[in-house]
């Protein structure tokens, strides 16, 4: 009785939802390099470990022997309030493109706080909440991190402090109302709460923060106190565990669409919420089941690490203070270029990513930021949802590979790890729209004398 | 082998979306009174409300013999980029509550605008494509109605163009970018760009605007070129009717939630987005299935239209050039108390809604906006959605009826009508969280004189 239509959305009924993160770690064909202390640079001892995180992400930190690790039901029943999220079919862009390339995207932007984030951040908050710890504090750029964590510290009722870089806490107040929508204390960084805040104002009243500067400051607060530990949103093995929820989800979505992608695409930051997409599909790249797929990481031209980085042992933070990982790096000390894409103004690289990347399992693309919001718009205009700059990075590679497509004639399955909505960053598109959107060079002399002062470790 | 588990969230496949929507004309016990032309203040005629609608959209307008009405298929496959939406059980406001009381909410703000609007948008769109229109001129006050034509304008490759009332083009930059991001072209009313606004500007260089200005300009705009059409995005009859895919869709899944509402609770501004809800539901009211349900309607106590208004024939807009309709009225010349629920603020009401709560088959309740955001906290550090204040207003009778169960022992079932998110209304919650914000006293002498001015109707 019903007409024939296509379907445009994929949901999954939450009795079907994943009850397992997928860890990749089991499968590797050769473990990921040690963390080091960054005062011994020896390998990290859990004990270091345990000054900032739960001991259970500690595990998972390390975890080589379990493919699949139990989400805890506390932190499903919250997934629950947004999960299954909805794997779309692009089908309006699709018709702009005149490709015959079928093109999904799996959406995390209808959460509460509007991005991948949660993921993690609810798991993390359950996992110190169940060490008995009342406070948890971490830095923020453009503001997503802290939003996620602020919203799961609401859930667990444990207080949150985020020290968010100055400049961004002055230009984007909304993200700051919102986290304190949900209970945050949220500071401008630096701040007068800590040591490495006061001499920073000391110094210069006026600093506009850093993103190393904010993370000096939540490190300090968190080894000062006893109740408090820290949390980071990106780049460790135990994020990208939480994030592989997506991926799970959307294996089921394609196989309800009938439907198996040649291309998975997806930004590249810290590279959680693309790993939390992609991981789960590599088993199939080293099983033989699949094992064409390409798997394509999108960085911004101007803050290319893996397609320029060094592979090298690097601190995670910009000042030092943090562990040290193996990974493609621009030097801690870098500081990349004002776009509009913040959570992609990252010196370094998932580890994880890293390692597939020199495996062969992974490559890496890095494009320019006004084509990036070409692509954004098309996207706004076809499909209707306005993304966040991170996620236009996707979208630009996603059109070129449909664009080949058109070219070629050949139909391929191109999915999309889509990130989040842009709803507080149409400052950025109001430059666009202006023509005052640039592009920044590649700062090639910056990034060598960064490089210079990587640490010296023998191992 | 899954666990089991509460399910929080109720999907509904798009093979089951419903097709057609609901028009409670066919149904009601007697007839709406007519819609009257400002000039003659006699009966409209089709030929008159051509000038600014769609003869579909007019035909729907005075449909009393078709209880169901097919939505065409273009119209379908855009809601499928978004809809069936979610309807979700609030576990974690009911055990903040500790209540007794299930709580329901149907969500309409993850799609691409953020709001209930684009059901109507995406319809009005279509059936002024279909007559060749090649642009549409509206209003907006907040904007959430000025970016949804905005987006359905992108899609059907309609050129639209808002008059946004000044003082929110100063104030909320992100909704004019979006419309923009969109295509639209948004100008702050009063413009350059009619006589109305040349007039106003020429008295007034720095008038502040008015959602009644705003109209005419729309309207002179639209009745001044052949090309272009004029949309409201609330209040009369066929923008109801393409909102009642919410409560068709909810019907649905509220039979698979293996529940049945006690009480439907709204906020009502024009009424769209709760007529859309509760509508459905008003057969089984009628046909004895479940008598006693309520259905309450919830508005600001500083524009308390149904609680304290004159059930008269009155203007739709603020100076009288539009269509006259019978209403409860505050006065078409009211202005409401800048309340930061911008889409409440109005004098009049959907003349479907007036007239049911005259039938005695809708409550009303008027609520100060301290309380209602009180709710909307509570609901953000519970479900984690940051609400609009529109439809914090529903959050704070279904907050109060749950309680009244956890006092009376009784397990009712509340569903609630949840128009969007607050994404673009952080600086209301703002004000909240640093003690800024007030009450409005209901302006009792203002509203008797703007009443004093009614139209003189004689039919």
């Amino acid at each position: 009785m019903a007409k024939k239509f296509n379907r445009a959305m994929y949901f999954l009924d939450q009795k079907d939802m994943p009850t397992h993160w997928y860890n990749i770690q089991a499968d590797l064909p050769e473990p990921l390099p040690p963390t080091l202390n960054p005062m011994t640079k020896q390998p990290a001892t859990p004990e270091f470990m345990h000054a900032l995180f739960p001991m259970e992400c500690i595990l998972q930190e390390v975890n080589t022997a379990d493919r699949y690790i139990e989400i805890p039901d506390e932190v499903l029943e919250i997934y629950r309030t947004w999960r299954p999220t909805v794997l779309h079919r692009a089908y309006r862009l699709e018709k702009a493109l005149d490709t015959p390339a079928k093109i999904f995207y799996k959406y995390e932007g209808t959460n509460q706080a509007g991005s991948h984030k949660p993921n993690t951040a609810v798991a993390q908050a359950y996992y110190n909440k169940q060490e008995g710890i009342k406070r948890i504090a971490t830095e923020t750029g453009a503001g997503q991190w802290g939003s996620a964590l602020a919203f799961a510290g609401a859930l667990f009722d444990i207080e949150i402090k985020v020290y968010m870089v100055r400049i961004s806490y002055d230009q984007k107040p909304y993200r700051r109302i919102a986290m304190e929508v949900w209970g945050a204390n949220c500071v401008p960084s630096p701040s007068p709460d800590t040591k490495t805040g006061r001499d920073m104002l000391a110094k210069w009243p006026d600093c506009p923060g850093s993103l190393g500067l904010a993370i000096s400051e939540a490190v300090e607060d968190a080894v000062s106190r006893e109740d408090t530990h820290y949390s980071l949103g990106s780049v460790v093995n135990h994020v990208l565990l939480h994030q592989t929820i997506i991926g799970e989800e959307t294996r089921k979505q394609m196989e309800m669409a009938d439907a198996y992608p040649d291309i998975i695409v997806g930004c590249i930051g810290g590279g959680s919420n693309f790993a939390g997409q992609f991981l789960p599909w590599v088993p199939d790249k080293l099983s033989g089941k699949k094992k064409d797929l390409r798997i394509i990481c999108v960085e911004p031209e101007s803050c290319p690490t893996v397609t320029k980085g060094l592979y090298a042992f690097d601190y995670g933070d910009a000042v030092g203070l943090g562990p040290i990982v193996k990974m493609y790096t621009l030097g801690h000390g870098f500081i990349p270029p004002p776009i509009h894409a913040g959570g992609l103004r990252y010196h370094g690289m998932a580890p994880i990513i890293c390692h597939l990347h020199r495996l062969g399992l992974v490559e890496a693309q890095a494009v320019p930021q006004t084509k990036v919001f070409d692509a954004g718009m098309l996207f706004a205009r076809t499909e209707g949802i306005i993304s966040a700059p991170e996620p236009c990075h996707d979208l630009r590679v996603a059109i070129d590979e449909a664009l080949k497509c058109r070219e070629e004639g050949k139909s391929k399955t191109i999915l999309i790890a889509h990130s989040g909505h842009g709803h507080f960053d149409l400052a950025a598109y109001e430059k666009y729209l202006s023509g005052e959107l640039v592009d920044y060079a590649y700062p090639e002399e910056e990034v060598r004398k960064a490089q210079a002062e990587l640490p010296q470790v023998s191992l």
